[in-house]
């Protein structure tokens, strides 16, 4: 299987879906803002993983598009985190993905509030009527896996923690905890929403659980190792070294693996994507 | 009927509820910035009218704790809008309700982050199992109307225009736009949201929309008389004079009182309410 080419179809479905919900730029300034960072977007790994876990439950005849309004949902709040944690007060970065932060380019008030705009619309898109029918017990299953991912004991806890963590000398438990809540119950909602939506019993949804929180992990130990600034931040990699992190992100990727080893054919985009967010050196 | 004891007696159930969802203050920095406007609050006004119009439409044996989740979800996200449009980037305020405004007390970056996670745990609150029992479709629907209420065309699209209000000479239509979009908006959220878990039927709910947008309006035209900067911002008084602004806000008040004008004694917080909402003198 060929994750490149997974990525860029997926990420041409949603961005088509995402560009006929938002406001046109056109409409307002905070439109323009929303808009800036999200499309177009970065490598939408959080939604390949959306659409991969729906499509490795789900039946043959559940499309792709079934898992819009997860994968929607879930980069919409992964933006929102970087518009806000972009701003000034604080990481105070000026570029992302090469073009100016929100702030640089539309002001500091408008960046909060674009931030803001765009989680509200997190919920929304999960809430409305989506592509697929799907039962409102499912849809409100996953806007409870969403708010609980996006909260103060998930990824707002985890930003607050990092935020504090240059001013201590943090052990590797610690930075683990940051790390599972800042980024991987975010990328673990991913994998939890697209199977709600791909129809996922109880005992499969349990083993997703796992899978995610163990690929989450293994992906920002990738993403401290190719960071620059690794010395500088709440690391990994800085605290271990390079050959430690390496094998605790394989580890954890075969913990990964064996919980959906079984799962046959449908489930390969799910443990390609696995093996992209920790091997990975981009 | 007493207004202030209403207010008085539906804010003490809300705060216990508030204070038993949230993190303790102790757990973490951010879970205390949180707290720190929440928690003593304010008048509890948007959740009253969620407790109210949840009663107006229920039956006897449903009691207010039947609408909690509705009142906190309103509540939690009014906080979240007050706390970042406090920063130094939005209005600048250093008080709010005699205290120091969040960044004051915590810093700017944990402003950011306190709200972000309020807005998370509004939305949380509505999805998570309440005291009472209530079909998923509707709190997926009363979802909706939240998410919808805090996005880019309601809560924060009225916010990012009235920040641009101050550059140019507004007309009143301008003016109510923007109040309808800031203000009414959430205002509308609470009844509509509180009709939703008292098991209003759409007749009703249809009603309890223009009920809300118009009360929504001519509380804020009472914010407009009672704002002592009201010459420096968007102001309807500023630009139409307190005596049109009293008679436009009296017929939005009888606008609203009719729509709920043939609902019985169990309407009747709700009628008073409103007239406290349009008039009051604080």
């Amino acid at each position: 299987m060929d994750v490149d080419a997974y990525l860029t179809e997926r990420a041409a479905l949603l961005d088509r879906f995402l560009d006929g919900r938002l406001p046109p730029s056109s409409e307002s300034t905070l439109a323009a803002a929303m808009r800036h960072l999200l499309l177009p977007g970065g490598k939408r790994l959080r939604p390949a993983f959306a659409f991969a876990a729906c499509e490795a439950v789900a039946g043959p005849a559940l499309g792709p598009e079934a898992a819009l309004p997860a994968a929607a949902a879930v980069e919409l709040l992964h933006t929102y985190s970087l518009v806000h944690d972009d701003l000034p007060c604080m990481d105070d970065d000026a570029l992302r993905r090469g073009r100016p932060t929100v702030h640089v380019a539309f002001g500091e008030a408008l960046a909060v509030l674009a931030g803001d705009a765009l989680q509200a619309e997190a919920f929304a898109v999960l809430a409305e009527p989506g592509p697929s029918p799907v039962p409102a017990e499912v849809v409100l299953a996953a806007t409870r896996d969403l708010a609980r991912a996006a909260g103060a004991r998930q990824l707002v806890g985890g930003q607050a923690d990092d935020l504090e963590c240059a001013r201590e000398a943090p052990d590797v438990e610690r930075v683990e905890s940051i790390h599972r809540r800042k980024t991987a119950a975010l990328i673990g909602a991913a994998v939890t929403l697209g199977a709600r939506f791909g129809g996922a019993d109880a005992a499969r949804l349990a083993r997703l659980e796992r899978f995610g929180a163990a690929v989450g992990l293994g992906f920002q130990i990738a993403d401290d190792r190719l960071d620059r600034d690794a010395g500088e931040s709440c690391s990994y990699v800085g605290l271990v070294g390079e050959d430690a992190a390496r094998a605790r992100a394989e580890a954890l990727l075969d913990e990964a693996l064996a919980e959906i080893e079984d799962w046959g054919e449908r489930a390969e985009p799910l443990r390609e994507l696995a093996r992209f967010a920790v091997r990975r050196d981009r």
